[in-house]
């Protein structure tokens, strides 16, 4: 079985429009949560202390899964949607090492 | 109803004594989950280029849910094992924008 495909994303948005990158992110995995079957998790979160600086956890059932998301019709909207609030972004491949969740 | 309670660790681990902390942090997450209602994810990952560098993403229902981890006796004996394995820990407070998960 293929290894699942996890990274994290550190996303610097442009505090003008951050409530603007927020709705474009939550539609986003709104949608990929619910019609891609290989999107298993995709948590966004915001540094508390800077709101600005977001980061998404992120896993997929494996790379193809991940390689088939960036092609999305969603996700492509999303990336021409954010193209112009986001001032840098930086991807940390992962190796799992346990993760664990509640049974949902 | 209180706000879920969201951080990622960024801990640095002493790698002659890797295998031993990843050994002991399986140990705690699979306790935490199984026995502490509160808990709700410990994803505890490795970056790919750098397996000394651990960050565990957690979310807990709320403060007081944390509050009570870090009291648990698997959390104790956790900090107890590893502290001198532990070169460095950040702890990232986050606000959530956007959870989403497949249903397991």
């Amino acid at each position: 079985m293929a290894p699942q495909h996890v990274q994290i994303a550190e996303i610097e948005i442009d505090p003008i429009q951050l409530d603007s990158y927020n709705a474009a992110v939550k539609e986003q995995i709104e949608t990929a949560i619910r019609v891609e079957p290989g999107v298993l998790v995709l948590y966004a979160t915001a540094e508390r202390d800077n709101p600005a600086h977001v980061r998404v956890f992120e896993v997929y059932r494996d790379r193809e899964a991940y390689l088939a998301h960036l092609q999305a019709p969603h996700f492509l909207k999303y990336k021409k949607t954010t193209e112009n609030m986001v001032k840098s972004l930086k991807l940390v491949p992962l190796t799992p090492v346990m993760l664990g969740a509640k049974p949902q």
